[in-house]
């Protein structure tokens, strides 16, 4: 590592230059696609235009802060070579494109950020163009392709860093994929309990969200052993208090920050650890609101309906469970990082993300 | 390289090499699988029975023949390690249970290898629970999540063979999506032009299935540029050669031996080379016929029209032709394999690997 007199990249530039490293890996796969057809630039755009227009960067953010972990272990500040955790930041997002392509495909959603999801595109252009068949199913199938180009690439990415780091990414991708398996299982079985609830987040969410890429920028940096494995129990706290606060925004967020429709979750029928919880609560206290609550999953709900579900769920003692689950975790992960045998700026970035996604409106 | 006393592997072994090598795979996954939940070890177990139960191994055969052009350069033989060629199968025959699951859903199959596609597998399971929503959706959901499963793992396998390999595998995941995208466009845009046909050939089919895999072994064996472009060219020829007997095969192939329905690309409405030449052979000559084959595709047929399908194509000169263009490839690779600079022996199960997938039946 050399001293570096330029003054480091700071966390909340993340974002920025990840957005450059996407923008620049477009560009490179740009010859290959156009190589094959117009009809995959296309698609290729398509999932440029994903990719690009949105996003919270979380991950790549958690790679960085457990990068500098290991590259800060020392005072005063250096600026070592990034490049290997902006290109495991591009990948991350490369592997989340994927996720949410195909889940939009499951979950059947119209929208994503804001706009269309990539198979409602590909339907709307199917039907506009008068083609033959089913515009949904063509949607539908095209973007299966889409999703899968996005994976692959994503580990044509990967694929470049060290090889050091291949367990935790292969255990990532195994981890996201096999918990969203297990959340459409148990959803379709109807597993109501806190615990099936609670084993989706660890894997769909948690550990793919925080833990894994933490530990990934960690091993980047070549951090020992022992701050990998303090690193992943930080992001196993943290991990738990980012999906305990989607499963909040999921319920009672804010349309305009979320850019999600209102009550979410209980339009979908989804089996968070909040209205598991909240269903939980109410068959023991008031099966009356149990069974109204029950009747608000999986169905449009009017404004009244929404509003009737919301206070059964703080009603019941679900809503302030989870907020102060919420902050367990956080002042437990909080600690941890104090602790931590790295440099003051490595640790005070790491809270303030911490802080920042745990107590989030978006 | 180290000169050994025991036998090489026969190429004829490759199938059973690589089913040793998916097998050691799936085991090798199993606790990761385990650890995140049973429905997920049920999802893994699916996979690897779809991997298991079948397939005639043909990439990994090119791959294999690839590897030995280029270690064979010298006779007598020697028996140089094999690890990274028998990974690699192992790896193209994941990334094929991808393309395949995924692909089985797009075209709504319910068949592949004479059993239950796994979307339907899942379908069937859902419909037996009786969970609750739609049993087809659940099952296409499934069997994304286990499709996208098939491709993290192979690049995990892939991403532990020497890097140098890494630019071909990388194109090679690209073309083949890109080529069943185009290849679904074509479909819904009625584009019915030998053109449309041919470049979903060359990208789906001959690159993904011939050309890369000799290509990837050759490199894995340190070929000189000059060797694995050789390769190239001849791989070009006979993945055409692999992908217009596919044609005749998805129109006049056995069911016995294909293991897929009678008149699977009529009913299917594909718009293959064999398929697009009749048609454009009948619009000339016999437009009448022309009628008649245009309205045999896409839809359940009686063995009458079948029958009356298959002489169209037959009357119009197009399975003559398709049958030269074959011979005409077949024998251009010959040629190109007898001036390999490399051992006899190569040469020799190259040109026999050649020769038998030209004129398989199945």
């Amino acid at each position: 590592m050399t001293i570096d007199a330029a003054a480091p990249t700071p966390i909340e530039a993340v974002p920025t230059v990840i957005q450059a490293r996407l923008t620049e890996f477009f560009d490179a796969v740009a010859p290959t696609v156009a190589a094959i057809s117009p009809v995959v630039t296309a698609g290729a755009d398509h999932l440029r235009a994903f990719v690009l227009n949105g996003g919270k960067r979380v991950r790549p953010t958690f790679a960085w802060a457990g990068w500098q972990c290991a590259v800060q272990t020392t005072d005063p500040q250096v600026n070592p070579d990034s490049t290997d955790v902006v290109t495991l930041g591009a990948a991350l997002e490369l592997v989340q494109a994927c996720a949410l392509i195909h889940d939009d495909i499951i979950d059947r959603s119209d929208t994503r950020r804001g706009r269309a999801t990539v198979h409602r595109v590909y339907d709307a252009e199917h039907a506009e163009s008068g083609w033959s068949g089913s515009s949904s199913h063509f949607g539908e199938s095209a973007a299966i392709l889409v999703g899968d180009l996005a994976l692959a690439w994503a580990d044509d990415l990967a694929g470049t860093l060290p090889r050091h780091v291949a367990p935790i990414w292969s255990a990532m991708r195994t981890e996201v994929l096999g918990g969203q398996l297990l959340d459409i299982v148990n959803e379709a079985s109807g597993d109501e309990s806190v615990d099936a609830a609670m084993a989706v987040m660890r894997f769909k969410t948690a550990a793919y969200t925080v833990a894994r890429p933490l530990e990934l920028g960690a091993a980047l940096g070549d951090a020992s052993a022992d701050l990998i494995a303090a690193l992943a129990g930080i992001g196993a706290d943290l991990g738990l208090a980012f999906q305990l606060r989607d499963d909040l925004l999921g319920v009672f967020g804010d349309p305009a920050t979320t850019g999600k429709p209102s009550g979410d979750d209980l339009v979908a029928g989804k089996r968070t650890v909040l209205i598991a919880d909240g269903l939980s609560r109410a068959h023991a206290t008031a099966p009356e609101a149990a069974q109204a609550l029950r009747s608000s999953l999986g169905r449009q709900l009017s404004d009244a309906e929404l509003t009737a579900a919301r206070d059964i769920l703080r009603d019941v003692g679900a809503v302030g469970a989870i907020e102060d689950r919420i902050t367990h975790h956080l002042q437990q992960a909080l600690q941890a990082i104090d602790d931590l045998p790295t440099g003051a700026r490595a640790r005070t970035d790491l809270a303030n993300v911490a802080t920042a996604i745990a107590y989030r409106n978006s």
